[in-house]
C-alpha cells in the first residue's frame, strides 16, 4: 500500500513532508484536504490529527502527524532510499541540535514573519508595521549564528544536507519573496547555503505541484 | 570524563536535561551559570551555545545545546542505562509525533502562561489578563486531546515513559502552581497521568537541587 499525505501544497508544514518524500524518491498519494471548506476540522480528518492541522501521513496501518516526526519516520525507515538525511552515532546529535535550533529558533520568527509579510496582505490584513520590526531584528541575529556555523561546517547539522537544512525549505521559500530576503543576502555563507539548498531538484517538484493549483 | 550540565536550575529548559540524567542514573557536573550577571552572553559560555541559552552540555570533546537535543542524546547513547526513555521501530514513530506535540502544541501555550502567571509576577511586572485568557482556552483544547490519547495509551508516547512525557515536566511542574492546574484537574485521564509523572524520583531530585539554591 502506498504512502498518503494528508494535506494542501500551500501549507508550509505539509510542504516539508513531500519535499522528505521527494528526496527519498519514493512513491506517495497526496490527498488534497479543502482547507478553505475546514474539512481539517471534520471528523474523519480529526481522526489522522486530532489537532486538526495538516499534514497528516499514513503508511499502511501507521498514522502520523506533526510534520517533523513524519519527516523523521521517512529518513529513518527509508534510510537506504535516495538522498541520506540522516547520519548515525556522534554527528547525529549535533544534526539533531540543528534540528531543534530550527523548531525553536528559526520557525517561531520565521512563521510570524511570514504571517505578517505574506499571508495577511493575502487576506487583505494589514501587516504590523512593530511584529515586522520585532522579528527582523530577532531573524538577523539568528543568521549571524548561521553564517558562523556555515563557516565550519558545509550544511547545518554536517558536511551534508539533512533533515536539519531540509526543515527550513518551506519558510525559506517563502521568506525570499519578502524584503527580508535582503537579511539572507548580506551573509555570503548563509546566501551561499540558501542557493544550495534552494536548488535541491525535491523542492522544485513540490513547487510545481503548488503551481499546478 | 564526567559529563558537564551548564545551567540554572530555574530554567525549564536545563531541568528537563537534568531529568533526563536523573532518570538514566548517570553521573554529570552541574555547572551553575549565573544569568543575573549575563554569564550566558559572555563569550566562554556563547562557545558553549552561540544562541546564549541555558543549558549547555559537554559530553568529552561532544559540545550540545536546546535541551530537546540534548535529552536525545542522553536517551540514544545511555540507551542500556535506567529508564529507557525511547523505544525503536514503528511504535517510537509514534514516539516521536507526542514529542513534536509538546514542542509545538504544549510548549509554547505552557510558555506564555508560566511567563503571565509565574514569572512576571516575580519580577514585579503586571499580568496581561488577554494573553493568558486566550492560552488558557489553547491550553484546554490541547488538554482535551490529551485527555483522548491518555485513555487509548498510559503515556503520550506508548505505554510506557518515554522523553515525550518527560519533555513536559519542567513547565508542568510550574503550571501546578498556578490556577491553570484547574484544567488538569478537569480532565481525569490528565490528572492521573500528571500525577504519575510528577512522582518520579528524577524530578525530586531535580527539585531537591532547586531548593537548595
Ligand atoms: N507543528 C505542526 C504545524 C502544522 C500546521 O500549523 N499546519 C497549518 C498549515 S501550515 C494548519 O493546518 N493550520 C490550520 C489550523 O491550525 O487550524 C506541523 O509541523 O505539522
Ligand atoms: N529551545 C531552547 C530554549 C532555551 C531557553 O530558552 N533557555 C532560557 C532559560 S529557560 C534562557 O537561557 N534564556 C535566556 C535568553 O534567552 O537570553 C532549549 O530547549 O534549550
Amino acid at each position: 500500500m502506498v504512502m498518503k499525505v494528508h494535506g494542501s501544497v500551500l501549507s508550509t508544514a505539509a510542504m516539508r513532508v513531500l519535499i522528505a518524500l521527494n528526496e527519498k524518491g519514493l512513491e506517495f498519494e497526496f490527498v488534497p484536504v479543502d482547507m478553505r471548506a475546514g474539512e481539517h476540522k471534520k471528523e474523519h480528518f480529526l481522526a489522522l490529527n486530532p489537532f486538526g492541522q495538516v499534514p497528516a501521513f499514513e503508511d499502511g496501518d501507521l498514522k502520523l502527524f506533526e510534520s517533523r516526526a513524519i519527516t523523521q519516520y521517512i529518513a529513518h525507515v527509508y534510510e537506504d532510499k535516495g538522498t541520506p538525511l540522516v547520519c548515525e552515532g556522534k554527528p547525529m546529535a549535533t544534526v539533531v541540535v540543528w534540528m531543534e535550533v530550527e523548531a525553536h529558533q528559526f520557525d517561531p520568527v520565521g512563521s510570524k514573519l511570514q504571517w505578517e509579510l505574506l499571508l495577511k496582505p493575502m487576506f487583505g490584513m494589514a501587516t504590523d508595521a512593530a511584529v515586522v520590526e520585532e522579528n527582523e531584528a530577532k531573524l538577523a541575529k539568528v543568521l549571524d549564528i548561521y553564517e558562523a556555523r556555515l563557516s565550519q561546517s558545509k550544511y547545518l547539522g554536517c558536511d551534508c544536507f539533512t533533515l536539519a537544512d531540509l526543515h527550513h525549505l518551506p519558510i525559506l521559500t517563502n521568506l525570499m519573496g519578502t524584503h527580508v530576503k535582503k537579511l539572507f543576502d548580506a551573509r555570503p555563507k548563509v546566501s551561499a547555503w540558501v542557493a544550495d539548498i534552494m536548488a535541491r531538484p525535491a523542492l522544485a517538484k513540490v513547487l510545481a505541484m503548488r503551481n499546478q493549483q
